[in-house]
């Protein structure tokens, strides 16, 4: 099946949606904590968290002020401060849960039962079920002209892994952490490592490297 | 096990490097196509492309001047075009020694035996191995100040998808196309869906829908 770019612009409105939503490929799912001023706790599922540089430790997300409910970025620029908590295959019909437009004065950690886990003194609510979870302080945002998305820039201040998840080299193993892949908005899915390679030369072809 | 700032900050460069891969969650794999101007065909892998807004249908994509080869962000500038090609189980050792630093004169596509795909009067190459296939026309680039990095926003302009891989709804399902998942540099993944799940509401819980 062919799309060009006449035909892209005459789908209909939520079938592009879904389709452009899918063909970027797998996803992360995580589940982004804050507090607002008064004390109000937010809980959001992104997919849009993305690697940014590990020298300093730089993670990005994209808000979208017109569909995603805006608790999430008012409380990163009133706070400094968020959690990054990623969604396992245990908890993510509730993750996903946390997408509905519940009334202002509703967290979503109580209307989707995920529980706020307050620790080291880190001033965002962490998610206790989650397994891999990131104190991340805010660093810059900017809105893209483009679409009117808006960037969000934070740092990795902690992580949280499980002992059994983390190798010798510093490689976290997401997969039995049971964190999911994503496609699109909505499907789930679980991983089995096909291989982990060597770094790639031009002379040699990449072999299994395992753990 | 816990990480917090300073022990981040003390951590030996490559295990960091390896650590802050790894956390952000899972990632696409994606094969970019270019052309320069004199002719010479360029093809890198890369985890970074991502989502940003269906309409207009826009990808980003993050690049590391100081440690990716140059070609692919001047080939793009240079004629205002790339493709973006997943990376599936068939191909993903091919795909990965694509990040081998080949001598300025040798094609990617030669190196490691992937084929160049021209098709549609479109100005770069495609991957005939790959199943899921995009045409990009370039809007925009700018380096962030925070780390350097450069963000690259296109247009999609087409859509190559196989039938049996569409749903009714504009779905892709790229678990039945064997696109892979990622983990840090190096580690690729195989998925099986755990669930499809409804658009969430306050009032109910979300439900499995299927394909």
């Amino acid at each position: 099946m062919h799309f060009g770019q006449e035909q892209l612009h005459a789908l209909p409105h939520r079938y592009r949606t879904t389709l452009i939503n899918s063909v970027a490929g797998f996803k992360s799912a995580n589940l982004i904590g804050t507090v607002a001023k008064d004390g109000k706790t937010n809980l959001s599922i992104f997919n849009s968290v993305f690697h940014l540089g590990a020298h300093p430790p730089l993670l990005g997300m994209i808000v979208r002020p017109h569909s995603v409910p805006r608790g999430t970025l008012e409380n990163i620029l009133d706070t400094g401060a968020y959690t990054i908590n990623h969604v396992h295959r245990d908890i993510f019909t509730a993750s996903h849960q946390t997408s509905a437009r519940y009334a202002d004065e509703v967290s979503e950690f109580t209307a989707t039962g995920l529980s706020e886990e307050w620790k080291d003194q880190f001033p965002a609510p962490f998610v206790a079920e989650s397994r891999i979870k990131l104190g991340m302080d805010y660093r810059e945002h900017q809105t893209l002209a483009i679409n009117q998305t808006v960037l969000v820039i934070g740092e990795i201040s902690a992580i949280h892994v499980p002992d059994s998840s983390l190798g010798e080299d510093g490689f976290v193993d997401l997969e039995a952490a049971g964190s999911v892949a994503v496609i699109g908005l909505d499907s789930y899915h679980r991983t089995t490592r096909l291989d982990r390679l060597s770094y790639a030369k031009p002379d040699t072809k990449p072999i299994g490297v395992g753990h």
